[in-house]
């Protein structure tokens, strides 16, 4: 069978849902049209499609054919990014949030072992975003929840976020920190950039507010993952770390270490689609702190599930760590099977 | 004396200048406030000061000791993008951007051979750019000029910049791209981001709106220089090749080439602070196109004068090519000595 694997980066949705617009009363939601057989479109109230969908997207049949068809063990899947609803009204996203993990609950019981599920919390009221964050941890299971790198523009060293971060850190849950509503994108209009230029921009934001805003000193014990490899945050390092020597009257504000000291306290995903950009975060965060994963399905997802990986010929026991060890460990599962 | 060092990125400013307020009329100028010997400010009208200056930044007198001590023969120095004006009336930046080229020139002309100048052009108005370029290469013998990586937010494929490319191509001058007015500043305020977030993702967008926007395909003769390293274009270019790859409905609109063919297609200068992201951008864009620059004399700048990839202890040649021999090629001086 050859290597375990464990997929820390998919999504999936529900095949289908209420009119949000006419239950909440007003506009912003995306709605899911399935239009004909196995294809299906997320469309914004103005009718521009956000997205093309096809099966993989909703149904874990068919996500279970490409994991089968790859080797994928176990799928650990969050939801997507655009479904975050941070901008709605709390008690709204709170019932939506509700929603969401009811269903990705749903999709881990039906198929024992093979789907592990990070839920979602109306982060824009912390307290909702606390109490739907123990009843994911608690009720449903989840090792943690996926958050968004910000909410409605306020960055992720918000101290409105703090008591949450404690809640997460308290109850041993994950982060992982997906990047959306991207920083600049009425200047990433075009040629897909608010993806390509805006997404990687938008992750070393995020990395930088934990690190700069005294978080991983604040909650020693959070968990984090950064989504696609941290974004630029490896290849930028130097010029962050020379920010924080030239100018500490700027970068030092809350008494934090040399930037280089957080490596090894945050996790990132391994999806660079770039063999040397890969082999440049393995050797700047370490064998330790990457974790396979795809951002299946969609379009820019590492739809052949790691073979970047796999083609490396990496010393087998880093290969065992990045496809599966890390993911157990990071999870908080080191002594039992995923899923069991 | 060891390998003889062009440095293609440094900045100097006039050591003082008329109230731009009071001439023009209207607000958001720079002032520069010589406030004890050796020692100014550049002050925004609200008085709060934009940056701390030592007097490197403005006496050429300072700027040669340096140079000898680290053994730089010739420094391409270049305005501060605080100071391009773009937002200003055309005709006000036109008149400002002569007056900074004429001190540049000023410059050149006093130390031959130790400085060469990149010039600024009044980009908000074509027709009046054009004019300052042709004034910069014809009377001034500039070999190019400097400009920022947006027009009052408008990215570098914006088809009013076409007429000022193509001047740019006749007269073979150069193009040096440098980030400013940063994508999504809003949310960068803190821990110096702008700087340290916002200016790698700065330059990806403009090197991806060339790409992107068919600049490479349209002006095939243009030579472009990217500030610091290319910003984060390197290493996310499998990102960026993934998303042409996947999505050519939107990245590809131009009928461009795929983007690892635009490899070698442009310079990028040697700032990255970080031995490992030095090495990555020479593996990625080829020991051809990045050249040594500084940025000095300025906080992130390579205050060691290239110390760093002196120590990766290159092959003689490659050494050469980056110290000297690529700015060279760079700038149309292949045949002759800097600034004979």
């Amino acid at each position: 069978m050859g290597q375990r694997k464990i997929d820390i980066h998919a999504h999936i949705l529900p095949p289908g849902w209420a009119d949000l617009a006419q239950r909440f009363g007003y506009g912003g939601f995306i709605r899911f049209e399935l239009y004909a057989p196995g294809r299906a479109r997320l469309v914004r109230d103005d009718g521009t499609v956000f997205r093309e969908l096809q099966e993989n997207a909703w149904n874990p049949e068919r996500v279970l054919e490409d994991m089968d068809r790859h080797g994928v063990e176990t799928m650990v899947v969050s939801p997507v990014p655009v479904l975050f609803y941070y901008w709605a009204r709390p008690q709204h996203c709170y019932e939506w949030s509700q929603f969401l993990n009811d269903y990705l609950a749903e999709v881990v019981a039906h198929y024992p072992g093979r789907f592990l599920a990070l839920g979602t919390v109306p982060l824009q009221d912390t307290e909702y975003a606390i109490r739907e964050l123990e009843r994911c941890v608690r009720q449903l299971h989840f090792p943690g929840v996926e958050i968004g790198s910000n909410v409605n523009g306020k960055n992720l060293d918000d101290p409105s976020l703090f008591p949450f971060y404690e809640a997460v850190q308290e109850l041993g849950a994950v982060l992982f920190v997906h990047p959306w509503e991207m920083l600049g994108r009425e200047r990433l209009q075009k040629y897909f950039l608010e993806w390509l230029v805006g997404m990687p921009a938008e992750t070393t934001l995020a990395i930088c507010s934990f690190l700069f805003g005294g978080i991983f000193e604040r909650f020693p014990r959070l968990r984090v993952l950064f989504a696609h490899g941290g974004g630029s945050f490896a290849f930028t390092l130097g010029r962050i770390a020379k920010g924080y020597e030239a100018r500490p009257d700027l970068c030092n504000v809350n008494s934090v270490q040399h930037p280089r000291a957080y490596l090894g306290r945050f996790w990132v995903d391994s999806v660079t689609h770039d063999p040397r950009a890969f082999r440049f975060l393995l050797e700047t965060l370490g064998p330790e702190r990457i974790i396979y994963g795809t951002d299946y399905p969609f379009p820019l997802g590492d739809l052949e599930h790691g073979r970047l990986i796999e083609e490396l010929q990496l010393p087998p026991e880093v290969q065992e760590r990045i496809f599966a060890r890390n993911a157990l460990e990071f999870l908080g599962l080191e002594s039992s099977r995923a899923g069991e």
